[in-house]
């Protein structure tokens, strides 16, 4: 059986408790067993939970119940208001997730939203989940944002940066290393024995031999060869524009973009709500759906707001197929 | 009545030949005549075609038959296979289509691919069509270019330069210059009295208050305020990731972008064949088939092969859309 995934709180003031409750509804009986670690009183008297005191209680209570492991917010939670004292309860969820999956007693981590500037005011000295999750895995540095829809996944060489910085660090080790992850993603976490990646250019037409942009001619193209003596199946540099055409998706499993718009473009144009976030690099698997905290729509426990369910569905399947698939790669490679 | 749309040869040894007689026989009962300025040798014995003298004779024949401007090629076309010594049938076509428009004979230009580094080969000074149809009319320098789909439309602030060079060039001039044109050529050729721009942002989320750039405080938002103590109706600078999603872009009429690729990659994700090239800032109207001259693919006289007419059939559409509109809004506001 397969092991469930933990899924943080993240902002109790923002719509992830009711996303929580209604993607359980959704999933409840579909045997893909998540817990929350949360705080009960935000879920509402409506909501049937179990509280755990570990994981592996989860999968046999899921189809009645919720479960959860508990993490209560010390000051009182009122939607669309986040508050600085419940950042320890913020905080403390995601280590306790962390700490189940390294622990080998659950799959895979997905995250629900929090609000970085709340954060950062209580203290909190990372920039945001993906640097904190880095240091709790200790293997910092090594993270790399993959995106992905039904249609396209794409993983990015630089994330948080500005476009001209982007341009001015990208380099062949950057693009060895994206790729180098990419492709074991690929093959451990999505089924893809002999992946097939694609390396965008930089510049329009990918420079045109030189013409515009010579960072083709300098970084991308000597990257791809070093890899494709590596063994690894992969092209570029592609002229951005086309390659995300429903001809070009087709003939690849993933796509390195240089900057973060070149990537998350393509995915949000065709997918707005159901595009994931995984971040490739930890030894841990971790998704998250593709949106914010959205205070601004955040409700009351067990009420039924406006916020779409569809990108935290999307995370959790994503997270239970990567972990499954995980466990049978390593098994059959142990 | 309309006036007919003029469309040139393209490089005769490319796809042009074939999409025309393709295109042809697809409109030639839509009343939407258009006429060929080409080599009647290039389009094979089962194509019926007739001789023109003037535009204003291809109306009336067009059910009929291919209204053809004779352009003779000077040696022999194979296909596949671009002549230097046909370079001057291939600028003569564009030189007569331009004519015929600014004469008021035809309503608008829609040029078939040429191959540009044929061209520069012949001694052509120009570095594609946009710049000679600019030097034809004498409006220099005001070039903007347009790429539309049925769900999308953007205008670049720069198109072939390298990233980095887009980056340095972008200034409050620019971004007013192409939003005025893109909000003129809306109103007199798109038949929208009240355009609804948004302004792109050069950096992820729009720079996040400077936190990942600065263009957008220092550039961005400043041109955007200027346009709307114009009483445009503009908003800007918008997160480049998620402005092209199928739920922002009904908001909008028209996206100005401010590099190639974040302006062309949503267009070709979602409409690969279908997208249309405008040439906005000159006098006359003018449109082209999001494609190249596809010399692997280009068949002989007469015969059909694989390319596809969808972009071509787009161009000859909306020229003779935008035509229509301009005469009526130049009627209404002589």
């Amino acid at each position: 059986m397969s092991l469930p995934v933990a899924l943080t709180m993240g902002d109790p003031a923002g719509i992830g408790p009711e996303l929580t409750w209604r993607v359980w509804k959704h999933l409840r009986e579909s045997g893909r067993a998540f817990f929350w670690i949360g705080d009960p009183a935000l879920l509402g008297p409506d909501v049937p939970y179990r509280v755990i005191r570990h994981p592996s209680e989860a999968a046999a209570c899921f189809a009645e119940s919720l479960p959860v492991q508990v993490q209560s917010c010390p000051e009182a939670v009122y939607p669309g208001r986040p508050s600085l004292h419940n950042a320890s309860a913020v905080v403390g969820s995601i280590e306790k997730a962390v700490r189940h999956v390294l622990a080998g007693d659950a799959g895979a981590v997905v995250t629900n939203p929090i609000a970085k500037h709340v954060l950062a005011e209580a203290g909190f000295p990372y920039p945001g989940h993906t640097e904190f999750l880095a240091a709790l895995c200790g293997t910092v540095g090594q993270e790399v944002m993959m995106l992905a829809c039904p249609e396209l996944r794409v993983t990015l060489t630089s994330i948080h940066v500005s476009l001209r910085q982007a341009v001015e660090s990208l380099s062949i080790e950057r693009i060895l290393a994206v790729s180098r992850l990419t492709a074991a993603a690929l093959r451990r976490d999505f089924g893809i024995s002999q992946p097939r990646l694609v390396v965008a250019g930089l510049n329009p037409h990918a420079g045109e031999n030189g013409i515009m942009g010579d960072e083709e001619i300098r970084v991308i193209r000597p990257a791809v060869e070093i890899l494709q003596r590596e063994g690894l199946e992969v092209i570029g540099p592609m002229p951005p524009d086309t390659m995300f055409s429903a001809a070009a998706r087709p003939r690849y499993d993933a796509a390195v973009c240089l900057y973060h718009d070149q990537g998350l473009i393509p995915v949000k144009t065709l997918d707005m709500a159901g595009g994931v976030n995984i971040t490739l690099g930890l030894p841990i698997i971790r998704t998250s759906p593709d949106h914010g905290t959205a205070f601004d729509i955040a409700v009351g426990p067990g009420e039924q707001g406006k916020a779409d369910i569809s990108s935290l569905l999307s995370a959790l399947g994503m997270a239970h197929d990567m972990a499954c698939r995980r466990a049978a790669h390593d098994a059959q490679t142990a």
